[in-house]
């Protein structure tokens, strides 16, 4: 039985996060979906597992997490002999990467998950797209993907020479906006278009996909 | 001459997030005022220090740092024999540690950071506070707050026995709150309002708040 249980959804961008992350380490975990239709994640048993209600948690053994950012960079630095190595030892190249990974968090995820609501999920659920905010979370996207450009003109992923947790962070939300009107702003832009592409055909990347497309 | 410079305003909360940060690790550092007024943190050279155009920047040597959290963290790895420790080095710890400084990320500050602009940095600009906001605003931060007090109630501090960044990046909101009717949402909840105290009583905040007394 495995000791890595990851309670969620296959649709949920944080909880693709961490499935991302434990199949980049190669690392066996039991997928035990919520069923948030009837709100069984705002109540216990969930609930001793992330008190704000919110998917995914996450148990190794008897250490139970949660926050997707905070479950990647355990199994990362817990599990670093294992799969793919997904952070940097070096203090200043950690330091670097932990920018980006702060950017995702600040910066990308917060109006890229407005449209992956807006355009991504409110159809599948039979509600009307707002086109305001379609239009004002575009254009800051297109703002925000402008200093991507300029960062990954200089260095082939965000946090240097190689794939790490900065990069692995914004695959859920890309997935989602590369079936919208949307991926008109990442094919814009021939750099971050090359790393879309790129971090989006990472086997463990299609497992998670194939995880989505097996429900 | 200090190797470290810090460029912002006394005033901003990541800026006085890298601050206390510092003076928790007894660093020597150059202080940069960003004139904000002028748009300063918006044109070059600051653009080349951080891209998005917020502060604080930070530089240690030729290491050339944005994202308060992504600063704090650095500062708190690479001079972890200097100060006080802000970190845990187990990795079980670093992980539950992990957690709570995603919590404050993502459920603490958008809400404690609203309040702060309504409550306490509107009046000062001469700006009508909006009361919807800031009932609204109350009511998540209590929310918020019920499970902080839970979790003190537990144990001391937000990632166990000892004081870290965890902790440490909430003060400036702290701050900026208890001038405010938001005080009552610490104050009514006993865990909370002995944390917020403590943490606020530690002597590397103490000339965080000096340094804007100067001003």
């Amino acid at each position: 039985m495995a000791t890595i249980k990851v309670h969620g959804s296959v649709f949920s961008s944080p909880a693709m996060r961490v499935f991302a992350c434990l199949h980049e380490k190669d690392l066996e975990f039991e997928f035990i979906p919520v069923d948030m239709g009837t709100g069984q994640h705002k109540k216990e048993p969930f609930l001793s597992l992330n008190p704000f209600g919110q998917i995914p948690a996450f148990e190794d053994g008897d250490l139970k997490l949660f926050e997707s950012r905070a479950i990647t960079q355990y199994i990362a630095h817990s599990y670093a002999e294992k799969g793919n190595q997904l952070i940097c030892h070096d203090p200043k190249k950690m330091a670097i990467m932990s920018v980006w990974m702060e950017v995702e968090a600040h910066q990308f995820d917060p109006v890229a998950s407005k449209l992956t609501w807006e355009l991504a999920l409110k159809p599948v659920f039979g509600m009307v797209t707002d086109g305001a905010v379609v239009e004002e979370n575009e254009a800051k996207l297109g703002k925000v993907l402008d200093v991507y450009e300029a960062r990954l003109a200089q260095s082939k992923y965000l946090a240097g020479d190689c794939f790490t947790l900065a990069d692995l962070h914004h695959l859920p939300n890309i997935q989602y906006l590369m079936g919208t009107q949307s991926k008109k702003l990442f094919d814009s832009r021939p750099h971050v278009s090359a790393w879309c592409a790129d971090i989006s055909a990472r086997p463990a990347w299609l497992k998670v996909v194939a995880m989505r497309s097996n429900k």
